[in-house]
């Protein structure tokens, strides 16, 4: 297959190595320095010896593919989606974004859109080095256009050590997942806490549950259903850094907006905790700036 | 006047240099340490050579005055009560704690029973050492009993340099110390800034505004009035590290029952933003036990 994977960020280059292995990949990013570095050299998985070879563009530089894989964060999609609409016909697009801000989004484009969720834990060393923190799997949905497409993604894209599945419902999926997000990355934000403080102080816990709650009415979900897979995930990721917390330490902005921000604006009911967490990273946001 | 004041913390220390200028002071303590060292060398007001000279006992030895002032904290009043129902008749007692939280032990008490806000800065340097950081006033109302006995307190202690004033209202006196605490105590504590953090960070002056409206609820005071007060004292205070953030960093325990843990107790209307600090206190104060 064709390939082109839209962002340089740690997704990007892990999924880049890993698929370049079986298919024809180019990966698409901002910055001149990075596309060299990876021309040159490849890709790098930290504690692999072995460069992953593969052409690098720039987004502007933009070519047909068989599909493409969207791998920026959700502030940077709307340049992306601009190139995707003027340039791209026929080829199905995979959005890779956290949260669920991108949905609303995704409409513009024309052909067929899947939408998916990372569970791998990756983190960028170098412009051309990744770390592989966690072995996961990619799970995909189709969120308008032909079931067929996203078939061959899976077929094709599927290895043991990199694993793609497929599932029916893209709320579900993105649902689940956004509940997780909009619990666990403002919490360990703003009590500094690693990812297993949800679960290991009781007060946490119990602010924890209140925004699963809240998060799922808006989504329609089973509460204490997600709130079982919450406790799970916060437990087998019990040592991580938060992205969020990440986030707030190295004063950058969050994900804010698509994680809390998404739940806000879909709903006329009031989620006061969802509110509090809100507000409250984007007042650590500006809290760098102002001290 | 024979005082009796019970606490050796920072407020009984700093009333007992001051008032025992014109009159004859006893302050009772936990501990013979402080008890014998405020004997031997009086107590002293920090950058002020003079030692002032009163007499200090054990409160297990409370003896007979003209009346008691308590100045002990929230957490410590349950002992501080029994021993006054027990040795007290007539006299009239003050009590100068922070919060309402105390207010409802007050009934125990036969004889009149007055209450009172501090708005002197004072901080604890050794066990017979405070440091003045911020001259204020004492303000205090009737909670129960005889109104001429609070007239002669006034009259007696009020001297120019520690100015003693008489208030009608002491749910209102107390209210607005209560609502100012409950916004900028938790929120400073939380965001891990100085009390002006309140106003110049825009979404934390948010969450502030919307606490304040809560509390006011709560004790049925006008909210935007309050909310001006809050500012006004946020911007006095600026650069002022508030009790309860001083308590976390120094892995205390808050004073957070007797703040927002009092309004919680006292509505049965969902008050969703001070639930969510009290909370996060909660947390924070195990969060050192924990890590």
């Amino acid at each position: 297959m064709k390939i082109g994977i839209i962002g340089g960020g740690a997704i990007g280059l892990l999924l880049g190595a890993y698929l370049c292995r079986d298919h024809n990949v180019t990966i698409y990013v901002r910055r001149n320095r990075q596309k060299q570095l990876i021309n040159e050299h490849g890709i790098f998985i930290e504690r692999n010896s072995r460069s992953f070879p593969l052409r690098a563009l720039l987004s502007s530089e933009l070519q047909a593919e068989d599909c493409y894989v969207v791998c920026v964060k959700q502030q940077q999609l709307g340049n992306v989606l601009h190139l995707l609409t003027r340039q791209v016909r026929q080829s199905p697009v995979l959005f890779l974004q956290n949260g669920m801000g991108h949905v609303d989004l995704l409409h513009r484009i024309g052909g067929s859109v899947y939408v998916g969720v990372v569970e791998h834990g990756a983190l960028k060393v170098a412009d051309n080095v990744v770390a592989h923190t966690g072995a996961g799997r990619i799970t995909v949905a189709v969120y308008h256009g032909k079931t067929a497409g996203l078939l061959a993604i899976v077929d094709n894209w599927h290895r043991d050590d990199f694993p793609v599945e497929r599932t029916g419902d893209w709320k579900l999926l993105l649902g689940k997942k956004l509940i997780v997000n909009a619990v666990i990355n403002p919490l360990t934000a703003l009590f500094d806490v690693v990812n297993g403080g949800i679960i290991d102080n009781p007060d946490i816990r119990s602010l924890g549950q209140q925004l699963c709650f809240e998060g799922c009415e808006v989504l329609g979900l089973d509460a204490s259903q997600q709130w079982e897979h919450v406790q799970t995930v916060a437990m087998n990721t019990r040592e991580n850094v938060s992205s969020m917390l990440k986030d707030i330490r190295e004063q950058r902005q969050t994900e804010n907006e698509a994680i809390s921000g998404y739940l806000l604006k879909h709903t006329k009911k009031r989620i006061p905790y969802t509110s509090f967490v809100y507000t409250s990273i984007k007042a650590m946001e500006k809290k760098g700036l102002i001290e």
